[in-house]
């Protein structure tokens, strides 16, 4: 048997090369070995745009054009809509009884998010639980592996402390813990140059985005502000030009000697942005056009969905139906 | 159409008489002339027991079995138990994100049991959301009565809070606000005096006690502690035996010279308690006698939770389906 990943999405907008970068691209690489599930995380993307579920329920399908965009295979990926397994729902009821108020208010991830958008007194409850929801996807699929950031691993502790605690509560042994699995690839800088690339940034380049969306962006990247004339020496940090040709220019050797050309002088940026959009758009063609293809043919999007959705809820009840067993609450 | 009126018990034990003068004498009266639902809170009730499911397990028949032994008719009432349906799982999953953290803190009932069971630092996730879980039963049964104790408004509250901000959000009238049914009979005291009869104060009499747990328990209850000799005078409030009189001796007059008579002097405890062991050996027999026969026919109890929640399925099905409709996540 093949190890088991899960891995997957919130659909709230169109994925993008950040996405590409840090997990899409591994995914292609991974599912001819691994049994790739892929949940598109409409749940867990409601617990903060309630108030959208519109927004939501149209990613559903964009997230799913993305992923036969890039290559991800429903024949060797399972992609599936969490919504629509609701055994779901019953292990993160469940689980919850697991898990205690305490431990939810320290973990990192929801602190920084609670932060960041600003939400104090306002906390849906159901966006203060997610981690447990999270936790009942990955071992409701009983993963091996999770792709993860680095700053996601609170989720993988919380996940292995619910299946700790629940073999030991229950006697059991039918939850299994996961491991995280580091991508090696960094994080891509948006084109202004903020550390993360963001649809809420408004600073990403689109797997869907045209030849002419991808020129217009790439000549908007943030250079260096000092290098004025072509002939002054410029600075290769922060640069997000070759930020973005470190990782996708197979030429690294060129590279090396472009940026050192740079910082000595006489080198345009108007040749480095030239370099990138060939590159990026040599790139991003074939998906557009598969993603283009897949787009005219929507009953088959429809229909990949709900296979996968299938077969996913079929490992989900399996795995309720032993979680209920052990809590020997079956009738 | 009949009103429809949600009621039902958490199963951490068997019922006595306190949940009989509190209610179940009232759905035995109501089930005539309202659509009565009666839940058998499992899930709910695995919320603090979380860590003895074996305990829920084996009252979810033993409730049921009280049930029938009053007299709620199956025919007339709908008994089902609420682990078996899974829409209520769901219902509570996106009902949690229209209410926030600081909106659970505040709840009065939560407040008092965190105190009471003495939960601080440990309180379980999913007791602290279940005021959501128990509006989620209510409303997925569009209720317009439900039947609390004076102390459980702030549920009724949290209810409609839900059900307006549900409707309000999602442009539907697909939920319906509910109003308390508050019961005319007062709390019945444990024997020991205490002001609530409970299963943990162990001051019960319960519905199934034989006749000779009846006798031992009345005469073990608090009456006077000064009224030393039968010529004494005595005092009748705080005598437990008198109270009970109040409520389960259909002879009221007499009742009231009892009291004139014990409060002058002249009246022995002996008197009253066996004229309570009568009159509540005659109303518990006959409850007594159907209990063991149903006892003795378990598939039929079996059948009547089985059709039971099969009924109550379908329906929470439908309020299900309303409710993914109006947020518009139809796949």
């Amino acid at each position: 048997m093949k190890p088991i990943i899960l891995t997957g999405d919130r659909p709230t907008g169109p994925l993008h090369l950040g996405h590409y970068v840090g997990s899409l691209q591994n995914r292609v690489k991974l599912q001819a070995d691994y049994q790739q599930f892929v949940i598109i995380a409409d749940a867990q993307a409601l617990t903060d745009y309630y108030d959208n579920p519109n927004l939501v329920r149209t990613n559903v399908e964009q997230v799913a054009l993305d992923y036969l965009a890039v290559g991800l295979d429903p024949a060797q990926s399972t992609f599936f809509i969490q919504s629509q397994i609701p055994e779901l729902y019953e292990l993160t009821f469940y689980f919850m009884n697991l898990v205690t108020v305490a431990r939810l208010e320290r973990n990192p991830t929801i602190k920084d998010e609670i932060r960041q958008k600003n939400m104090k007194d306002s906390i849906p409850a159901g966006f203060f639980c997610y981690p447990v929801s999270q936790a009942a996807d990955i071992l409701a699929f009983k993963a091996d592996l999770v792709p993860v950031g680095e700053d996601q691993n609170p989720m993988i502790e919380q996940t292995n402390e619910i299946a700790k605690r629940f073999n030991y509560l229950y006697k059991t042994e039918c939850l299994k813990e996961v491991k995280s699995l580091i991508g090696s690839v960094g994080r891509l800088p948006g084109i202004d140059g903020k550390t993360k690339m963001s649809k809420s940034l408004g600073n990403a380049i689109y797997l869907g985005d045209s030849a002419n969306d991808i020129k217009k962006k790439v000549n908007l990247m943030y250079t260096d502000p000092n290098h004025l004339k072509v002939e002054d020496p410029g600075t290769v940090e922060g640069h997000v030009v070759f930020s973005f040709l470190d990782i996708f220019d197979t030429n690294q050797t060129e590279v090396e000697e472009l940026k050192a050309h740079y910082r000595r002088g006489g080198l345009g940026d108007g040749v480095l942005k030239k370099r990138l959009i060939d590159i990026l758009e040599n790139m991003i063609a074939p998906m557009r056009q598969r993603r283009e293809q897949f787009q005219k043919d929507p009953a088959y999007v429809q229909e990949v969905l709900r296979n996968g959705t299938a077969r996913a809820r079929e490992v989900a009840a399996k795995t309720l139906s032993e979680v209920k067993s052990a809590m020997g609450i079956v009738y």
